[in-house]
């Protein structure tokens, strides 16, 4: 298998802790993708993946898979024994609802914020991402409240159970531990009130999928 | 069962659809919440969903559950004979992957434009949506152009292939229909050059399910 992504950023970050948690990264070719430099906005990638995100997982027939979610359910359940994203059709269920929390409360209004309101990856990709227009400032602002606000919502869930989808570590998890990590990229801290997230972040941070991914 | 939702909008569109499909109308309860009354946006609902969406499925054991897609995951592989979200692995992630575009590229744009550059739902909806600010029609004027340029790629998908995922229908269909009836909402017209994907309409329009959802 193929994974076209580039080391460091938050979404391929995600799909590397996976490979780690899942002892496969000796089963896949990394291709580097040039994000600063948009080539993922380009027509030879946009052929890959319409939507010009990465990462992007190839099967060994050649079929393309992209979107975080799908990659870690393909990569998870390879061996039959899923670990990351639940085993029970109830316990599947919480952990896509978390996981879809992780990115529409905290990892996609960080990349709003990240791309709008601050210089970004730079000039290469930012007619891609946030042309000049009127709002752009202040709607990036909004999202970058969004996303605080989903740090105070998982602090919340993390003072009641010890991980973000129940009791176990799951790729939910992983997700919310990415959107801290672009957070931190565009110099959003977390709120120090927030002190079950600030451990539990720390908890995470000591896994050796997290201390050494793919 | 139990299902929080409100007849006749998008979202509770999909699920209905799925109930039809799968014929599980007989064992939900619909409970109707005042979208244009922001009902979806009061404490009550958020302690049922914090993202103030529906809808929302209650299991029989009182676990809630949010997100179109996972609410159709769970439903669809209630019986253990999966009909619209996959069987293999590979199928799995590729109806995934189309159900996840048919959000990003056309539903989640339609909706964004609807809520920012037209009245939306009226006064009462508004302040959670769209509160005023500089560029909220820019925003939703640029969701629109988006939500064209998705129709555009769904119907170059379906010049090639009789469903949005491939062979079969599947939750993807499912998806881009409601993201289409959305669009009739938003007055926001399908291209007539998208002579597929009107095709495609017409013939999903058919489908029982469709004509009739629970």
């Amino acid at each position: 298998m193929k994974i076209f992504d580039i080391p460091g950023f938050p979404n391929p970050l995600r799909i590397r802790i996976v490979l780690a948690e899942k002892s496969l990264a000796s089963r896949i070719e990394f291709i580097k993708i040039d994000l600063p430099g948009a080539e993922h906005k380009q027509p030879a990638f946009l052929a890959i993946n319409p939507t010009g995100t990465v990462p992007v997982l190839q099967l060994d027939d050649g079929t393309y898979i992209s979107e975080c979610t799908v990659i870690t359910d393909y990569l998870d359940n390879l061996d039959g024994n899923p670990t990351l994203t639940g085993t029970t059709l109830k316990e599947k269920a919480i952990i896509h609802m978390m996981q879809k929390r992780a990115e529409s409360e905290l990892a996609d209004p960080v990349g709003i914020y990240f791309h709008h309101s601050t210089p970004g990856l730079g000039a290469g990709l930012q007619p891609y991402k946030s042309p000049e227009w009127e709002g752009r400032i202040e709607w990036g602002n909004r999202q970058r409240d969004k996303a605080v606000a989903g740090m105070k919502y998982f602090d919340q869930v993390l003072r009641s159970q010890p991980y973000v989808a129940g009791e176990q570590f799951s790729m939910a998890d992983i997700t919310v531990y990415a959107g801290l990590v672009f957070a931190g990229f565009a110099s959003l801290a977390i709120p120090q009130a927030c002190t079950a997230l600030l451990a539990w972040q720390a908890k995470v941070q000591e896994r050796p999928s997290v201390k050494n991914p793919a």
